[in-house]
């Protein structure tokens, strides 16, 4: 290709343009974040939530439309401004939340040393609690650690859920809240119930301790006794922007077999696969298509993580055991079909699936659709990043 | 909680100065957007590609500076300006592209009247050739299309691919460039080269029709003969913003039967599990974490599509059948594991492929994590868009 010196000229001149309506965005980036601060500040003396989606709703249809007007597509508008409403919610949480609680009680966090304990650390910190740690060490202090404590939350690995609640037995004050944060709710739930006689909630933090804040983040709620000593936790929860969502204990369980430990277990066996097919990731990834780089995301995301925590989901779970035992007879099923070139046998079952998922199925392609649209915009990086640090020595 | 007068008044004028930032926002995005109208015109002009990475690079890495300078996080403001040159990839596109062949030469698309054709079409129209469909109904006007032709791209399903690149024999113009985008390219790359004296190129878009643009899409491009005589095709792609990447035949098929058959069929697998469980999605859906509703993304979205083109993918891959047994064997073995609560074995596997996996396991979470916050930040009228749907009589 030719270039010449007048339009090289043009183009850069255009190209100074943008980069100065950038700036000009950046700006305006910074003086918006100063008027969150200061909603911010608002909020957290007037014991208002973080989130407020109907709030955010209506605004976000007055935005499309005016976009619309002005020839920007809608989308883009609000992708953008979602955005920065995910940035926004972290700035709002820098500067404290309204505590929920009517008393500053202390807040015990039992196996509270680890990342999950930090996350929750921070934010009754930031709520105006004191926090105290009562981890595997700790466990001579117990009593004084639990004097006077308004909340324990414990969050100990599946096996041993049980034991730390026996050791806890008598040493709580009688009107704390005693709250769990396991991964199955059913016996921790039993158990919590048994050694304490004051307020019990069971809940389950559906993310992970990596998340970037809690806004919009859910959490199983099981209630176990005394809902109304125990409404100030769940208020905090929404202080902090997440939702609660209630579920029996059983229910929960249930689901979580299918949600978590069936799906890890699965995700596992295939990480093993494609190291014993000895796949070269290098050449796979060239080739991606989105979503299947994005499938290679989920089973690399679970080994870069602690083994024993998926352990503990894994073999936590009955259900998740059973799932994976009539998933495994369904693969044969199906796998005679892929074997004896039964076409018409797997187009029934597509639209047998497809039928039971309705308009879902839809709901999904659109979703992920726009979710791949965005793993796209940063492929070239990802790429890059990828084959670069896998190549370093 | 309790609200006065005064404080609400003061959160209202506070909220009017986030309404006034956003609106200016749109504006600057309108103001952004002719910019890059008229740099798109200048790029057709010149015949400069749409995508620019490196100029791209060097954009993001100055305004992230900029932002960090003034308090701004660096993330927020890269992640909005890449969904901006999204936009705007497409913006440009709506001004037509430089046409990279020496001459206007008429494209035949063979099976044109589908999703890939309709996009091809637009795509070369928009470059300045004139496009002639030559679909099932078309083969008595077949002669009279593919006269005077300078590119004869096949498009049809797998199963009829080599027949009609039979039916093509003997009558093509000698120079036309041949090409196929068909998802497997061992079998047609021979026959084309069989039918077809001229110059041959095998192509497969690693994406779907419903893709946005080609930008940053990325085509498997298998060379046949005469790539001097095919580079203009090349090229044009390139123009669209698009990446082909070079691969031999045969490692692409390898890699196919696990990038697409085998994981089609698993997820296929899947979705028949879930409803062979029964499974209540909207009790699933409510307490999903992220990574759980983008599986059931990947499960409705291949549900959603044609079943045909899952088939075909499928049952036209002899190694995806081989993978998939093999993987159903690892199923049975590890499923042993589970069954038998042998948690060391389980611990000791996963050290195994996280060693195996080495620092992609961690960039694979980053990107994950990235991509999961994106999908958090429209949680809330996902998860009411699919219970509203799914609750439509």
């Amino acid at each position: 290709m030719e270039n010449n010196g007048k339009s090289d000229r043009e183009l850069d001149l255009l190209r100074d343009e943008i980069d100065r309506a950038d700036r000009e965005l950046i700006d305006l980036l910074a003086r918006r974040r100063e008027v969150v601060t200061r909603i911010a500040a608002l909020k957290t003396a007037r014991g208002l939530p973080v989130y407020a989606p109907d709030r955010e709703e209506v605004m976000l249809r007055a935005r499309r439309r005016e976009a619309a007007e002005r020839g920007v597509h809608p989308e883009l508008i609000e992708d953008i401004l979602r955005r920065i409403m995910r940035d926004s919610y972290r700035a709002e949480g820098e500067h404290g939340y309204r505590r929920a609680a009517p008393e500053a009680w202390p807040v015990v966090l039992v196996g509270g040393a680890g990342g999950m304990g930090r996350l929750f650390a921070r934010h009754f910190t930031a709520s105006g609690h004191p926090v105290r740690i009562l981890d595997r060490d700790d466990w001579s202090r117990a009593d004084e650690l639990l004097d006077g404590a308004g909340l324990v939350l414990v969050g100990v690995p599946i096996a041993v859920t049980l034991d730390v609640l026996d050791d806890l037995r008598g040493r709580l004050p009688a009107g704390a809240v005693l709250a769990d944060i396991t991964s199955v709710k059913v016996a921790p739930l039993a158990r919590m119930l048994e050694i304490h006689d004051g307020p019990v909630v069971g809940l389950h933090p559906m993310f992970g301790h990596s998340a970037p804040s809690l806004a919009k983040q859910v959490f199983a709620h099981c209630p176990g006794r005394d809902a109304a000593a125990c409404s100030w936790l769940l208020d905090q929860l929404r202080i902090w922007g997440a939702f609660p969502v209630t579920v029996e204990p059983a229910v929960h369980d249930r689901l979580m077999g299918a949600i978590q430990a069936q799906r890890h277990f699965a995700t596992f066996v295939y990480g093993l696969h494609l190291m014993e097919e000895q796949t070269d990731l290098d050449e796979v990834l060239a080739l991606s298509s989105p979503i299947y780089r994005l499938e290679l995301g989920m089973i690399g995301r679970l080994f870069a993580q602690a083994p024993d925590l998926y352990a503990d989901i894994i073999f936590g779970s009955e259900v998740g055991r059973d799932l994976a035992r009539r998933y495994h007879r369904l693969f044969a099923r199906m796998l005679d079909i892929y074997e004896s070139g039964d076409r018409a046998a797997f187009l029934a079952d597509f639209a047998r699936v497809k039928d039971w998922l309705g308009p879902l199925a839809d709901v999904f392609l659109a979703e992920s659709d726009a979710l791949l649209d965005q793993a796209r915009d940063r492929l070239d990086i990802r790429a890059a990043g990828a084959t670069r640090r896998r190549g370093d020595p």
